[in-house]
């Protein structure tokens, strides 16, 4: 994630004025998850959080734990919220708290890289990838492992390591490793999104590493929480090293909201009136049909098309509504350009690994900032039937 | 700072029950500050924190700022706070939050590197020095940088950076840089325990890249909240590069929590009853006064001396108490062993650069586990006499 000094409006503050006509510059390139505010609102003082200044004075919160700065009443959450949607198993496994789940990835990338004997291990990602992988993978210029861009096209030897974001990051399609090598292949499984409010929950994920996150859940970005389900208790201790030296350990505000606000989800997801996954999934599923409607009234864009499927958690058959569009354009042209120009910024492309004629397109952005965006798709789709 | 799964006791559950003659693992080799748990107990309701469920959702806090995850009333608390105490300057400076001040200080490294031509950058240290910096330069065997231990036998060339921990990690001392090159050289000044409770607060600290942490104030080491006043705006871009990639920024949560107690620490500095530092100045020097005590009924041990000052900020000539003890053993012996034999964990001198005959004492635990550990080297004293 880049962040500029342009003047973009400040994400946090709601505004009710009119932009559909005003120059405000929109952030779409950013996910930033301001979308479901709204939800919380109507919450009042339900899940407020209250610490008084003699709590959470500790670096510790349970040294008897493999992950010892990880609060007790969080990891039972976590379960607890796993279990209710069925989304991935927590049995047999340590939870790994982390600043976010980029700061897990970072710390997977180093435990699995420390624990092998042949150094660097090579990183790889199918196409379109999630930019921020090759920044995390690349910045410190680490010789415990290497940035070696597409899985698909990956054919060096020696050991590996394959991040699979499923569903994917920018374009939403479910995905599976591609690489699949008999020996030396470590596969870091980030499930950010494998939520019901984006896609049908068609399995119980049960892989040796998988990474959540609470921002892409509930949209409380801010709080940088996220976790890691770690099969082997030698990845899980590395992890933890790594989260020692690198910051020694995670905020313990942050994992009592996160706490207290998971157990929320947990309590209500199903009383249909108040679970937030049927608020989110009808919110996104909204949003994703106007999108559809603008990109259809036109011949410029292109989305991807996504299967309907059974989803467990809903029981019933479902479309996906990922929090990101991965949105083409037909012509061979900078649409990341084209989309600034109407003052909508976007992530090009190219940063996934791909053309600049695919953009992502944040889905979580606030209502207003959402309906202005679609407004200036809108005069692109136009443009080019005036001027070919 | 290495954590096991050995039976310590979870240091943030208060416990009356006399442990004199009990079995239980004392550790005092973090420094876990929860000795001043007791006066945010005296505060009851004053600090508490309300967080609501739809506050501080944004990855975003200031889109106009460098450090655009800084929470602009924590910005304004830090400063108010640098002016109240006298300890720093924070005029043209670049205030860069950080998950504690060991991402910041590997920010730093990772921000003077990256701007030097010539890498990797050596990293230096003055022995004894805190261990964690050995770990936070090599753990990724980065190509940016790499440690090369004591900054008084340094002798190689090229771009260096020299870490300055003022007064000193493990031993309290106030210090300067010590290579003083005139060319490639640049300083990291770790001003964590720059604070009138432990140590005179002599001058205003003006040093181009100087780092502050939450924790050492008030003890809130659970928060992870730290802070870097960067002069060069570029440094200060460097560093927030970093802290994106790592974290996508620092929780809001801990961002609020700090504020409210660093506006209460710089509301009442003035009124002797309810300062902190008044409090924390009384704390430290009754604690050291019954260390020295012990170690001066005997022969076995030695402690650094440390000049009286005169403090600017409380008006008087006053008394050194560092947040460590340097304890050294006048044999030849591993004295971190010896008192791990009596049940209290220290940190072996020689993972600060220097002899097992010194250890790190933590001065900031609890006052159970203080007064235990004091009955323990009490002991140690004794045995020698008996045993010489």
């Amino acid at each position: 994630m880049m962040v500029g000094c342009e003047n973009s409006k400040k994400s946090d503050s709601g505004s009710n004025e009119d932009k559909s006509l005003s120059d405000d510059i929109i952030n779409l390139d950013q996910g930033d998850p301001t979308a479901f505010q709204e939800y919380w609102m109507k919450k009042k003082d339900r899940c407020t959080v209250v610490i008084p200044a003699w709590d959470l004075m500790s670096y510790f919160s349970d040294t008897k734990n493999v992950c010892w700065f990880l609060e007790p009443e969080l990891e039972k959450a976590i379960k607890a919220l796993h279990g209710a949607i069925g989304n991935a198993a927590t049995e047999e496994r340590y939870i790994v708290v982390g600043t976010g789940s980029s700061q897990l990835c970072q710390a997977a990338l180093f435990a699995l890289s420390s624990l092998s004997e042949v150094k660097p291990v090579s990183i790889v990602a199918a196409v379109p990838y999630y930019s921020t992988y090759v920044e995390e993978a690349s910045y410190l210029q680490s010789t415990l492992y290497k940035w070696e861009g597409d899985a698909r096209t990956f054919d060096k030897k020696g050991p590996y390591i394959e991040l699979v974001t499923s569903p994917n990051n920018p374009d939403g399609i479910m995905r599976e490793p591609v690489v699949n090598r008999r020996e030396g292949g470590k596969v870091i499984h980030d499930l950010a999104y494998y939520w019901p409010h984006y896609t049908p929950i068609t399995r119980r994920q049960d892989h040796d590493l998988m990474l959540f996150t609470f921002s892409k859940i509930t949209g409380h970005a801010g709080s940088r929480i996220g976790w890691a389900l770690v099969k082997d208790i030698e990845v899980a201790k590395k992890m933890v090293h790594y989260l020692t030296i690198n910051s020694i350990g995670v905020s313990k505000e942050s994992q009592t909201r996160a706490t207290t606000i998971l157990n929320e989800l947990t309590k209500t997801c199903r009383t249909q009136s108040e679970s937030f996954f049927e608020y989110g999934y009808e919110k996104m599923k909204s949003r994703w049909e106007r999108l559809r409607e603008v990109v259809e009234s036109g011949d410029a864009f292109t989305l991807p098309n996504y299967p309907q499927d059974f989803c467990n958690f809903f029981g019933k058959t479902l479309s996906t509504s990922p929090a990101f569009a991965w949105l083409g354009y037909k012509e061979e042209r900078d649409l990341g350009s084209l989309l600034k120009e109407k003052k909508v910024l976007t992530r090009g492309g190219d940063r996934c690994g791909c053309n600049k004629r695919y953009v992502r397109v944040s889905m979580l952005s606030r209502d207003d900032d959402f309906d202005v965006s679609l407004q200036r798709l809108a005069t692109i789709k136009d443009l080019k039937c005036v001027e070919p």
